[in-house]
């Protein structure tokens, strides 16, 4: 029997089990539900057990100040001590439902519907995380053996909804029951059904609200307008003056640590069914795409850093004409980076633009949002890579390309702590509708998942501890 | 017996009257008061007949659909029917009076203090109108006549302190009856009362919002920043671009109506005694000036057209970070104006810059509020200026110099209905808080305004009809 047969086996009490977990609303954003993201908890430990693994904990998050939600540890030893260890990342709590009115079921009664389970975290990401159970078991049971090809730990968490404020400081207190050679992420999407594709990486971020001073009042623009130095005009210039005329971020060295991309992943991203018209349309019905000079627009939003302002706001805003000179001009700007940028250091640049930005008679504020996200990545080139995607073209039957995700979460950190190549292997889709009403799941995809998980085991058994070692993220790995 | 001994022996008579005046609250802005500003015509007009004018009478304004507040009209013919016929203007009618708690006594039972009197409107315009009923009574006096030198034309509105909106309709209407060789405008204010001077212009304004749209919604900048237009990056490039590195303004063909300075009057500006600490310490503390490049600070504020920033807004602006890319940024801008600027030009001028700055993908509007206000000039060299500065300079013994107003009243449309030149004479200081708390006037500084005002009629009808024509406004005669 074949690893595709027994899933297709085991597909019923696949989605039962799936289903039961998904009754649980396990909002970590909402206080009201925090009773439920515990009982997820214990659901997903319960059910792990049942799935063989040997040890499996419940792990508290947080501080007394800071109380957390519980993350799920398990972890299965291989047969062979120097197998490798794997280490998959997901996460037990989901976004909250609202508006409840537009589901067109309940969203935490989960239904099936021409293929597709509807519920809230159905995609986002229980879906994603029981494929890692299926896969395990179809592993075994086709292998005839008792334990897996690699050790397997799963880390699931409780908080990546709300911002996984106690994330990282889990990963280093556990840093040393982590210990692993490579991660896999299953919390992200293809492009789509029938093109099946892998996450090469995600884009850091760093956001700052800049507050521009000048007189203490507004003036009257009539008595003072053209004599004193105006913090709109000053807050104006500072933000165009963020870009060139190429697009490029002007922040001086914003781009020294940017790893280029190589010719063979354009080459990959180019071969994605992109159609622009399409893109557009999702994009808010956006008339023209723009951005960096000499980048394609899937480029531009998954490899290239940005700059953006997303809010500003000054003087006089209300109806009618109030002709007057503001105090006060303010913006909010945030940046999306690539590997290797540093947060700090594009907060260091931005501050010190601010600083030479700002004409005499002005005072200049920069407030960051905390600390920023780092980028990550995760190279076509890279072994354990290289080893997600045969697993994957062996559970679809064809080739498997690459995509990016323009946002972060906690994946920058893992491979930080941890110290360990990432590797995105997942079977959402952008038309999941996760963080939406009527949130869904292609079931076919699920269980192409768990057959990919259980192909992939063995792919990484094969590379060993040595080979994914050498994805030490050098140039000469990209 | 001189003028200036005329005046000193009716003063008491003069104040008395001026304050049951200015018990009246003709606040035109508050439909509350209304019926005081048809009062305080009323008692207007009753003084001018009690002054001798043979001709008062009471205009109202507006229209059934629009309805306004009455003007006071009075003429006195000059006995030499060939003698220039002089339009003073002012108005009756005063500004709210809140915050009530910030005054030392009530704001319309007038008080006498240390030579000051304070009530609304003491200064802006009551004390001012005021004048010329003085000033008219002392030249007969003075020279024993039954008919002054001049024909003597007042026209007093009721909507100034509400932005005149009946005010060009009134002026057209009623041309022939104000018809005119000069008008003379009494609502301004000297550079300090030790240092008497004159207007010489006023700048007008045009006042515009931008608006520039993208996608139809908010996108998440992780998802489609750096991919997609962004509008805040547009506004920004826009506004900034309005000024170049000079911060002169960038508008195409925007400095080619600006008449320059002459030598002569930038002479004149600069012997003011003006301190730039004080100036930037009313600027609300404004720690530098700033502004277009090679002229001074009273030069760029008086003489010179700008583009000033009044608001701008658009994506997030509440607390906390917001990673999106925002379907819309907004602007308002006013430009103002010197003389020979057109507003009309300005507003396409503006028009053309927008779409020319607008990148694809993004659409822009632009919606003005309403026609503008012409900037109006009062050129040193013209012969009616010549002549109100001999008379102001008999009444104050000392040399007259000039200085200019950075915003506009009705005058503008005085002189452009009227077809004449403007003379600004008046006796308000700039520390008369006039729209604040306590207004004020310098009781000597009225009684040296009535008898500048005594003088004018002479000195005018001494230059003549012909003198006074040869002021057609044209390079040649500033």
């Amino acid at each position: 029997m074949d690893v595709g047969d027994y899933i297709q086996q085991q597909a019923r009490g696949f989605f039962d089990d799936l289903k039961e977990w998904l009754v649980i609303p396990s909002i970590s954003a909402d206080p009201g539900h925090h009773h439920d993201v515990r009982a997820s908890a214990e659901w997903l430990a319960a059910h792990l057990r049942a799935t063989g693994f040997p040890e499996v904990e419940i792990w508290e998050t947080g501080s007394e100040d800071s109380p957390g939600l519980p993350a799920v540890f398990a972890c299965w030893p291989a047969a062979d001590p120097q197998a490798p260890t794997v280490c998959v990342y997901g996460h037990h709590d989901v976004q909250p439902a609202e508006p409840l009115g537009e589901w067109d079921s309940p969203p935490f009664e989960p239904a099936e519907r021409d293929g597709q389970l509807l519920a809230r975290g159905a995609s986002d990401d229980k879906g994603q995380v029981m494929v890692h159970s299926l896969g395990i078991r179809a592993c075994l049971a086709v292998a005839g053996t008792a334990a897996p090809p690699v050790t397997i730990k799963l880390l699931i968490e409780g908080e990546e909804e709300s911002g996984s404020p106690h994330f990282a400081d889990l990963l280093r207190d556990r840093a040393g029951r982590l210990a692993c050679d490579v991660i896999v992420v299953s919390d992200t999407t293809m492009w789509a059904a029938d093109v099946p594709s892998m996450c090469t990486g995600m884009r850091g971020v760093v956001a700052a609200e800049i507050t521009l001073r000048g007189p203490d009042t507004d003036l009257h623009s009539g008595s003072f307008g053209g004599g004193v130095p105006n913090p709109l005009h000053a807050m104006a210039a500072l933000l165009a003056g963020l870009h060139d005329k190429d697009s490029r971020v002007a922040l001086p060295g914003f781009y020294d640590r940017v790893v280029a991309l190589t010719r063979q992943e354009r080459d990959l991203l180019a071969r994605l069914p992109y159609d622009e018209k399409l893109w557009l349309a999702d994009a808010g019905h956006s008339q023209a795409a723009a951005g960096e000079a000499g980048f394609t627009t899937l480029e531009r939003i998954w490899a290239r850093p940005t700059a953006e302002i997303n809010g500003m706001w000054g003087g006089h805003t209300g109806p009618g004409g109030k002709t007057i000179v503001p105090r006060e001009a303010h913006a909010k700007v945030s940046f999306r980076l690539v590997a290797d940028q540093e947060p700090g250091e594009v907060a260091a640049a931005l501050r010190e633009y601010v600083t030479a930005s700002t004409p005499p008679g002005i005072d200049a504020e920069v407030a960051f949002e905390g600390p920023g996200v780092r980028p990550c990545s995760s190279p076509v080139t890279s072994p354990a890579v290289q080893a997600g995607r045969r697993a994957m073209e062996r559970a679809f039957g064809r080739e498997v390309l690459f995509t990016g995700e323009g946002g972060s979460g906690p994946e920058a950190d893992l491979a930080e702590v941890l110290a360990a190549p990432l590797v995105f292997v997942a079977v959402g889709l952008d038309s999941d509708r996760i963080h939406a009403p009527n949130e869904k799941v292609e079931m076919d995809l699920l269980l192409k998942g768990a057959e990919a998980a259980a192909h992939l085991w063995r792919e990484l058994a094969a590379v060993g501890r040595a080979g994914l070692a050498g994805d030490d993220r050098s140039p000469a790995n990209r």
